[in-house]
């Protein structure tokens, strides 16, 4: 079996970095121990090693395909799959007892969605969506509705799906016009069509709850007249039967990449007699999607950086097996090769993919110990973690997109030529990954949201917030001599940001086509300095550890290897914090062209 | 037929910037006029539109493959394209007329490769290669084997190839363990393996040249002791006929994108009958192939710089197209949808990609005219063109594939959820250019290369005269108000590489495994600054038209956006070559681990 996650750096992240001991302190989570956790998170390890890695390049060589007549044909591996998250509780293991649920923490459930994640990234997929639709339900939805849907969907037996993008609107929800009409019997009457609905149909599931977002007939224009509605592909009767729906699944889209993982077009009412169910109330269904949304956000993050790491750690053993070529100091061709990871810029490229998967990983961590923190307390540190992690959400989601990308293109480029063969896993990780920066909001998206919604909100609050944080891991770092250099870095950063956000004037009113042009760079240059925040939060304990020699739970080397790392990205990595900030610092308005031969 | 490349620009580069009419003023290739020769790119643009654009996605879908014995089955069209390439002169048109070329200069030659590889690139490389083969032949080979392989390859009856890798030996030529025992008649037997033959072998040719790297027995060991072989897979014999020579396709490697394009593995004298004829003198066969080398390296460079011109043009033409969402200004829901291009953050998208693609594109012409100089001049003029061509080739290269690479992602980024499908040409091109960091020499390989040989070569001389070439443009770019600021940009990063060079030692007998590491960096912030002076040249030329109101060749809009795109590269690219002189300047060797468990 290929290594594709480090088992040591998960622990790291729970044990020591996010400190799931304190969240197994609030009573919400107070039923669970560390030792108790880690032996599940091992039982999902051999989980994936047994039912998901091996098939992580058959799901990929035959991909989902549509059948031609509402079908979709998917790799017979892939009810196993399911059924088998399902049973170990890796469907329902967030929800509460009450729904049926394992009551876990997201930095326990997560670490082993990153495991499955890492290990067969087309698979994963459809038990996160059926995770988070299900989550929808018992967030918003009746007793009712719950008792209806919820325990089948944590069953495996039922899939659920969120339906949002129509082929007119792409990613502009303002002008979605599936439309709804209320019937006598309480229900809605649907007819529309969504695209790029994942998992949306498919073999290895009995029936599809698709989390649809439709205007109700009369609604205010805008997202402030969407509704949200359950709409099954077989309507569940009183008595347990399940009557089909006027749901059809009408094509499906072949992707460069997860081709494991389908991606259907659905019609919703093409006989007219589709029927759906209101969650909740009429018009709020865009606030309760955000829900499913955000939570969606972070798993496409911790997606991205999973199928990072397992590129990093294909081509850590490639290059930890295979000799070639000598050093450029070894001037005798009758010496034997040495291993290619001896070569100084491989090791740059193996510091650079192993810098962007941690990091990204440690930082997806601390959204789920938000996330926690959000669930499990109350007061003023329950609003505190929600704004911080709004604010995290769109910068993990777009760090572990774009910069996995990079890193998985380091790890072809590591392998040399068989990098880009079909005979090795990076290329394949490297397809996968392009999808990240488009799921759930693209990268320009999410840039804005930052920029233009999450840094102003509450007067910058949550930007507040974040700077206390990394202050105190500042703080912490300057304890430690050969640590101050690289907090006196971070702090420069810091207030680079600051200096930043003061000359495109977001909190004054400046002119927001102006600077919501150049989000995508500011979104590069704060995510730079967060992770730099990670790796400095890291760097902390692992250095701590050494100076302490205490390695109890870890060797010296992987902690040396963690002060290493943080060093490499602050020198590699945060330097281009400042290039982002020289380019958003012009004053010039460059991309306001209205002429547009100009790109010709 | 949707538009890949863009003919304004090809002509503007050929016209304005670098001034093919100076070219043809050179006796070698007098013969031409602007007239006829801007006819030929026409000719040959219309021959892409026909025969190749049309057959871009089949050959994907479609991919070249082993039949299992001995054979590989290439898409049908294949054939008429190279026998349409042959005709129309582009595989042997750079040769001279003597060896039944049309004595092309490679400014015009590589002008017509760029409209094939930009309209397929899986169906050019098999007529480059045959060229570069013919070339290889044509500079060190007999009249006798120029007589027997040129004419046949020039009528693309006969395919060339290099095979240079080696299973055990990668990237490391210095390993190479083919073997050549001289004959009686003149002739050696090779025994020995060989991988990653682009073109090793398909349906669409008779015959085909292997130029092989081999060591004769009892040569010196390391790159001393290798030879250069023509090896066919069958004799032409003195009476014409061909007999089967001792070549044996083995296998092929599939790949993860330019899957038309056949990559096999070659056993020669699997029964000890494979004949194979001398070039030049024994143990110089290394000096010879870096001829072939040096030309497909440029070769790649442009590649990559035509697939993303055509990824460019397909996301262009998307976003000019489709109405998606509204300005962040516009608050009324109601209002019509705006076209995607009007997004700022799309046009900073499309900007990125044309300051990539045209950038290296000109740089690419840069070296062609080089390449034109040396082959068309003497004494000064031809040594220190040469000079000034081989420190630019491992740039060109490099940074057209690696920011290629990042170009064709942001083309699927601007098609949104669409690009990744593969209902859309862009997920093609982004997996096409990915192997363009690792043909004839990965970035690592490449980086070393100009850092640890091109850039010290006679002292610094090449570099000496890259910056003689830059301070004129800067000189150019001062006498028009309106690009001094660009111009004072430019001279400071310059200034910041000899800086950058003093600190690593370069000059001075550094720590060799120590600046070497950083190569790729350096390589990084090297491109930065030659693009950047690419990009003043053009914006020279453009603003001075703008100026004088000269629009004969281009229109004023043409000229704008050369400025536009100029500025840009200036605030958005430009600005990380500071970046990397930081991470260049620090102390640190932080890329020699000895103990691998740090990577855990």
């Amino acid at each position: 079996m290929s290594r594709y996650t480090s088992m040591e750096h998960n622990k790291f992240l729970l044990q020591e970095v996010h400190r799931a001991n304190e969240i197994f302190s609030l009573p919400r989570y107070a039923h669970l121990t560390w030792e108790e956790v880690w032996m599940m998170i091992e039982a999902a390890k051999l989980l994936a090693d047994r039912d998901m890695a091996p098939y992580f390049k058959e799901m990929d060589a035959q991909p989902a395909h549509y059948d031609g007549n509402g079908g979709v044909k998917t790799h017979t591996q892939l009810k196993t799959i399911i059924q088998q998250a399902a049973e170990n509780g890796w469907i329902g293991g967030g929800a509460s007892f009450e729904h049926g649920g394992m009551q876990l923490p997201m930095v326990i459930y997560n670490t082993a969605q990153h495991i499955f994640m890492a290990a067969n990234n087309s698979c994963q997929g459809y038990f996160s969506l059926s995770a988070g639709a299900a989550a929808l339900i018992t967030s918003f939805g009746t007793a009712e509705q719950i008792n209806t849907f919820v325990p089948n969907i944590f069953a495996g037996k039922w899939q659920g799906t969120m339906a949002l993008t129509e082929p007119q609107a792409g990613s502009s929800l303002t002008d979605i016009t599936t439309s709804a009409k209320a019937t006598a019997d309480g229900f809605y009457t649907i007819t529309g069509q969504k695209i790029f609905i994942s998992g949306g149909q498919h073999e290895a599931c009995d029936n599809f709850i698709h989390l649809t977002l439709a205007r109700i007939e009369g609604a205010p224009a805008g997202v402030k007249g969407i509704s949200l509605f359950i709409i099954p592909k077989f309507w569940p009767e009183q008595d347990g039967t399940l009557t089909p729906n006027d749901v059809f699944c009408a094509g499906d889209f072949q992707k460069m990449g997860q081709r494991g993982y389908c991606t259907t077009h659905l019609v919703f009412g093409d006989k007219a007699n589709c029927k759906g169910w209101l969650v909740g109330e009429p018009h709020k269904g865009l606030a309760y999607m955000f829900q499913m949304m955000n939570e969606a956000r972070i798993s496409v993050g911790l997606d991205a950086a999973s199928v990072a790491m397992a590129a990093y750690q294909a081509s850590l053993q490639y290059t930890n097996e295979r000799p070639q070529g000598r050093l450029a100091s070894e001037k005798d061709p009758l010496k034997p090769a040495t291993l290619i990871i001896n070569h100084p810029d491989v090791q740059r490229m193996l510091l650079t993919q192993k810098a962007i998967a941690e990091g990204a990983l440690s930082l997806v961590m601390e959204c789920n110990r938000l996330s926690d923190l959000v669930h499990g307390s109350e007061g003023e540190t329950k609003k505190n973690s929600l704004l911080l992690l709004e604010l995290l959400t769109p910068i993990v989601k777009t760090y572990s997109a774009e910069q996995g990308s990079r890193s998985a293109a380091l790890a072809i480029q590591t392998l040399g030529g068989y990098g880009f063969t079909m005979d090795f896993p990076v290329q394949q990780h490297y397809r996968d990954l392009k999808i990240m920066s488009l799921y759930e909001g693209t990268t320009g998206i999410q840039s804005i949201d930052l920029l233009g919604r999450k840094v102003i909100m509450e007067k910058g609050k949550a930007l507040l917030l974040l700077q206390e944080e990394i202050n105190h891991t500042i703080t912490e770092a300057n304890t430690s001599t050969d640590l101050k250099k690289y907090a006196h870095q971070l702090e420069i950063e810091v207030a680079r940001i600051q200096q930043v956000l003061t000359h495109l004037g977001v909190f004054t009113q400046g002119n927001i086509d102006r600077y919501l042009a150049d989000a995508s760079v500011f979104m590069e240059q704060m995510s730079y300095v967060v992770i730099a925040w990670q790796w400095l939060k890291q760097a902390v304990i692992a250095q701590h550890n050494l100076e302490a020699g205490n390695f109890k739970n870890q060797s010296p080397s992987f902690y040396e290897g963690k002060v290493l790392t943080m060093k490499f990205f602050f020198r590699y990595e945060l330097t281009h914090a400042a290039a982002c900030a020289e380019t958003l610092l012009d004053e010039e308005f460059l991309t306001n062209v209205s002429n547009k031969k100009m790109f010709d």
